[in-house]
């Protein structure tokens, strides 16, 4: 593994460089790190036949990688294993409901990373990049459940993606008509926030019974993400 | 527009027969609408300059068509204005914690759909596509809110995508390794589910007192979407 320090800040490139709202743009590498340890799914953008492709994934990160199941990309891969994809991360934060409809949006924190990605082959990275993908969603579990065989982990196709070319765009705070004309209208305006929550584990009917929720999975219920 | 009704399934073509995990895949229309109503942010997918770029948008539908701000797929459309798009719409319900770590999964609902964006020129089309994307997202608003006036019309930028060629996958329920030979270790499995809740209303502080939360905003705190 290279532990050679990143630099604080990503590189501007034409993919990269915010030429819409520029406010709501950040390279700060700090801000990417952030978007990714919030979440667990991404949408996988590939280029298969010449149109776009985007696919719902799970990864997981050791911040300089992103890690992702080779099998929703295997389509694309396989017809174009040096190709360029985009992976996408999005977390809604809320609605901001202005007076004008025209001033509506969202309250949103997103990350775009674009980059070639590696097929993993050494065992060692791909045992510790599905270890980070199991962590990412479930922390805890890696411990708890068993881990990949010898067998599981050759069917198994991991991707990495270097965190090297990406972006970030955020929207935070109330409506933006709050000192314009519409002000004097007398509409309410505000966001409304939407949250995600862990719910009660839903133990699998199949358990014997005395097998009890693991503290890991008990102490997520209410808790939220992101 | 066009009142023909519509067949109940989707056509099968090369992008939206399901390749892998067929017993997840759907090519009913209402299962397409299911998740389309159950949400109101897309990612969209687009090439541009032969590399893909995925972009979260909000999205309305009459269930004909997805009305998309065109604005965030500006970029790509006006470097080729023919070009197929790729719209998912995904809603995660929750994780899927199995006795072994290759088992692992995610409880969701996803769509995927395909086609050329048209962009929408008729004022009328405009606004009614504008009406369904606010009331998507906010029902309610349109008559709460002021609506465009003319000028905010012709600076919006409206795509519709038909919803002719799609496909949907979901996957529900507990671990599948609950009859295997894992089913002997004791590790306890099943399912933690994953709640978007809307909070409680935030008011812009630049509303003067006096000014109350309306019922239709109001009224959905503490209420699920999807």
């Amino acid at each position: 593994m290279n532990h050679t320090p990143l630099p604080p800040t990503l590189p501007d490139t034409d993919r990269t460089r915010h030429r819409r709202l520029r406010d709501q743009g950040s390279l700060e590498r700090a801000a990417l790190d952030a978007v990714l340890d919030a979440g667990f799914l991404c949408h996988l953008g590939v280029v298969v036949d010449g149109h776009p492709m985007v696919v719902p994934t799970v990864y997981g990160t050791d911040h300089r990688n992103l890690y992702l199941h080779g099998s929703v990309a295997g389509r694309s891969l396989i017809a174009s294993p040096r190709a360029t994809v985009c992976v996408t991360v999005t977390h809604v934060d809320g609605l901001v409901l202005a007076r004008s409809v025209f001033e509506h949006g969202v309250n949103y924190r997103s990350a775009m990373i674009y980059g070639v990605p590696r097929p993993v082959t050494d065992p060692e990275e791909k045992l510790e990049g599905l270890r980070l993908l199991t962590e990412q969603a479930a922390p805890g579990q890696w411990d708890h459940a068993r881990r990949p065989n010898r067998r599981e982990l050759a069917a198994t196709v991991l991707l990495a993606l270097s965190l090297e070319e990406a972006s970030v765009k955020t929207r935070s705070g109330g409506p933006d008509d709050g000192d314009g004309p519409d002000a004097a209208l007398g509409i309410w305006a505000g966001v409304l926030p939407l949250l995600s929550t862990w719910g009660a584990p839903e133990t699998d009917p199949l358990l014997p019974p005395g097998i009890e929720v693991p503290d890991h999975v008990e102490s997520r219920e209410g808790t939220r993400l992101g």
